[in-house]
């Protein structure tokens, strides 16, 4: 893209000649280490631009194309040109310059993609897709991308990690991310089975929370023995106290034995095991993410259809009170680890920098989700730099399915570099600190966070 | 006014011209369709200007006018005199902008109204009102209003619109909104003697849920034989669960008992009507409109003294859990029909995009009531971009009970032609793309709805 | 510092030079009379800049300063320079621009303070604290403060006030504001023992709620007699319910006998009180501020280590509609005094705004704590200015415990010229009509509320 694109001031694409080749740390996502083991080649644009990304698919259904297009039958070829379509009215929303992005940075195409060009395009990419052979490692390459951290359940095996730790090909170094949230949801069906899994994983028997914890506990030493820096929570509910430990047992024991676990039972439970892993993680050094404020599933009919993860999930609440009561039990307990807030409301982002700011060692992280947009990434930038501290922001992370996405760190860098950039030219800044501040969240404060 | 009134950048300037002229399609309006019918001369400015808009009212309480001045007992005169007053410091309130678009657009006065000019101005619109006999009939083809969509009870007898439908005079196609508020609020004094209005209304008897459900069905075929094409509800209360039919049936039996009935019980009978109702409007292909987040007569004595509607109105709060609830359980029974959501937040606008994006059929509405000015309109519609898909947006509603708003669809299609054309500016969309854009939302998009 | 600091337009450039040299009408702050009639001189700079500000406090924390450095045992001078380097990366937070409005008001520093710039700084500016004497007075002469407000318990003597208001020597005037936040919350450690000292300072028995009314009744007398407009009530709770007299009674006879007192009886108490107080202010024509939606002492081991007010607290919430019914409540008594309502959470801003709208008196106060910074500021204003009336507003205050903070006044004006300048730039404002508003806001109104 050109320099200039998307940043308004002069000072602002000054700035980010010094970042744009910075290589890039992605400290959060959801891609398969399976598939960057295996490597395989992508079969076209389709493809690789729209399997699995449902923020394209609810672009998609609210422009109204037929669903076999968007999640259905249709070829890869129907769907793609359908994506063109309905891009021609989707201004304002990131998808549209994600695409633009992504075009341009795997395939050097710099025409617009709509139903006028969709076909050309399509080609187009196809053709260097099959001549560069372009799969998983080749795309990390070309973005420069040096550290990523996956998402990965207690119980996983790590197997591909281990691999790849071993490959001497891989220039990328993929860590796991512990994100226990399946451990911790015993209203959901298949709980029974999955902690059979994790005994399994662990080696260890599991009928007790205390079992649990100890079992969580010996798959945290090899997380980390396999270089997992960083974990992960992300369920739908937050809870409301600090159950005690007889409390959790109760609940777990109900989970167990098949039997209905109430609201109140749910998250006294969750309290418990919440405070638990925070120390956890505090003692291991590991960086503790809390995802907060969802719905998920909200349309069951598309949940029955097509299953979760497809476009279903929006926005939710959460009372800042209970972030501030787990917090401060783990700050009581012996100390927080270093610890970062996400919430998918904007107007919770002010909250959860108020509340980091009473915690050392508690931030807020990347503008998630919904909020990962323009105005969206500006805002949570100057909301922390308002009402926190932006020399410790960690910047921006894909949290994404597709290897397609390493352009959004382009984009944030382009956004962030602009907000500092009207800041000198508003002589509320210095040009030579600005320069320094921009290193240190492009790249500097997650390099020492994740790497040192 | 100028072209450049309200459009900071040159293209959207360019993009305006194409919309500036489009018809008015006004699909939500508080208009009486009896005045429309009657058509009597407007008296003077200030009954036209100030009569039942509490808008203004409340600029006026707020910059300490006696209440004799605002729905008091002072002439028309010395309200407009009082107005005038009322505006100097009124900057930022879009009642400045909009009365001076009232006095372009009707008188062709460009003069700023103050008190220095509050006389002139009076003296020269009631000689433009006198000369013109300026009425109803003549505002709405001078603004070119091509449809007005009225909001009217189920056991109204639509007698005006169908001599509308009939009169060969009227340019203006003006149709009924079915908002059965009044069938739905058991907790309101004279629960009772509506539903015998409406027993009456449809000649059929209602003793039960049964039977009023069957008399609303019977209502809106009536309706819709009229021209009814959308439906509204605007309840403050909002049902926090779906009651089962006999939940419903013992609320209203105790409603019709004269007991009565608690939040609980009343959500239960909103959740099981609401339910029904969208299930209504999706197999009649009406589109369901819903008003949500308002505090309905916040100052007592302000009601007691000159009832509701008043300016005793404001925002309040909804759980977006219950709109999910709600639109997940008419999706579930069948199919939800083309709905609407407005919330009176600002808060809650991400997230009502974020519920709407998770449906098909769903979509956010106008910034509506206390959104309703500039800096709102262009949240509202860069909220829906960047979190939902602005192509399908249906622009602007008057909302009103005057019919000197229609200046406020020019005031929208300034400020959306602005916020596209910044996006065209800043390079993230492209011209051809925007002139359909533009079009589509300000025209195109809400005739294909209602008049298609 | 120059004229065009923070102002981007040139009419806002204007407007500014006709506000700027305006007297400072402090109307709510923390400072201690008991230091403003003593009078001492300053020792350094890093006291006077640091000393009790814990919004600094924060930004060293969330630097990485340890604790020793910002509020233990290091010397001033390292503190001042521990915080010179937390400044480097303090991008955006209003600290970083007060600070150097400071040095610039006060010692005529224009350099920015950072860690090559410390020990220069440091030195200048006690070259000057030391050869001028600065004291806590000659800084309120060198701002031209006219007006002070602090904020003063119901039990205390106003000495200092006294003393104060017969010092010929003393230019400003200083008055006290009737807090009784120590009176509502029974729920405190040594309530009773608070409630034994107000039983003193009003020379009363208080056994009952009747008897403590009777008490404030008679220190409001007190207050008033000594120069007291404004009452504050800035408890975290809120109430959620008006209880009755016997309620109130209940939970205060509870309290006194050292028993627990619940939620519930707690917010019946607190709302009986607020509707005392409310017509009490209202009969003597005082003014009652509300300052809602905090979370105090969110970090329970910084509260135990150093106590309240150290930076341990953040944003909240409120139901708007418990803000609603004690508004009505005290509006239905018999009238609202004129009042003002402050919310720590930006999402709650519009709301206040709507709800001050449908009572005459109450408005919407400054942009409060952690949101008093540039985009907070302009984001306060401007909602007022588009759902209430911009023209009423009261302008700045500092709300704060530093003799230092009294550029945040020029910091306001700034902002507020800018804002005004580009309505007027925009054509949706006049020029003179803007010179008005931008006096009335930064002083006129304010003036009249406070000292006529």
């Amino acid at each position: 893209m050109k320099d200039s694109y998307m940043i308004a001031n002069q000072t602002g694409r000054m700035l980010y000649q010094q970042v744009r080749s910075l290589p890039i740390i992605d400290y959060h996502c959801h891609l398969s280490p399976k598939e960057i083991y295996e490597d395989k080649p992508f079969t076209n644009v389709g493809q690789v631009m729209l399997g699995g990304d449902h923020y394209k698919w609810r672009v998609m259904r609210a422009a109204g194309i037929d669903e076999s297009l968007i999640t259905g039958s249709a070829s890869w070829h129907d769907k793609f040109c359908a994506y063109a379509q309905a891009l021609e009215l989707a201004a304002g929303n990131p998808v549209a310059q994600w695409t633009r992005m992504e075009l341009d940075a795997f395939f050097g195409i710099t025409e617009l993609l709509d139903r006028s060009s969709a076909e050309r395009i399509w080609i187009a990419c196809n053709e260097i897709i099959e001549k560069e052979q372009l799969s998983p490692r080749k795309v990390m390459k070309k973005l420069n991308v040096e550290y990523v951290a996956t998402t990965d359940d207690p119980a996983d095996t790590l197997e591909y990690h281990i691999a790849l730790a071993s490959d001497p090909n891989m220039a990328t170094r993929v860590s796991p991310t512990f994100r226990p949230d399946a451990a911790m949801n015993l209203q959901a069906p298949g709980y029974r089975e999955y902690i059979t899994r994790l005994s399994a994983a662990s080696g260890m028997e599991i009928q007790t929370v205390a079992q649990l914890k100890a079992a969580l506990s010996a798959r945290l030493d090899f997380f980390k023995a396999h270089g997992c820096r960083i974990t992960d929570i992300g369920l739908e509910a937050f809870p409301d106290r600090i159950g005690t430990d007889e409390e959790a047992e109760a609940a777990f024991a109900a989970a167990i034995a098949g039997k209905p676990v109430d609201a109140a039972a749910f998250s006294a439970f969750l309290g418990n095991m919440y405070l638990f892993l925070g120390r956890e993680y505090a003692v291991r050094d590991l960086v503790m993410q809390l995802h907060v404020a969802t719905v998920r599933n909200a349309n069951t009919k598309l949940l029955q259809e097509l299953g979760p993860d497809v476009g279903g999930d929006t926005m939710g609440q959460i009372n800042p009170k209970d972030m501030i009561r787990l917090l401060d039990a783990i700050e009581l307990a012996g100390g927080l680890p270093k610890t970062i807030l996400y919430a998918m409301n904007p107007a919770l982002t002010a909250l959860m920098s108020g509340i980091a700011g009473c915690f050392r060692n508690v931030i807020v992280g990347a503008a998630w989700w919904m909020l990962d947009h323009k105005r969206g990434i500006r805002e949570v930038c100057a909301t922390i730099a308002e009402t926190g501290y932006i020399g410790s922001f960690l910047g921006m992370l894909t949290d994404s399915r597709s290897f397609f996405s390493y352009p959004r760190h382009d984009y944030f860098r382009r956004i962030f570099c602009e907000l500092v950039g009207s800041w000198v030219e508003a002589d509320e800044y210095s040009y030579e600190l600005a320069q320094r501040l921009v290193s240190a969240v492009c790249y500097g404060n997650v390099k020492k966070t994740m790497l040192d």
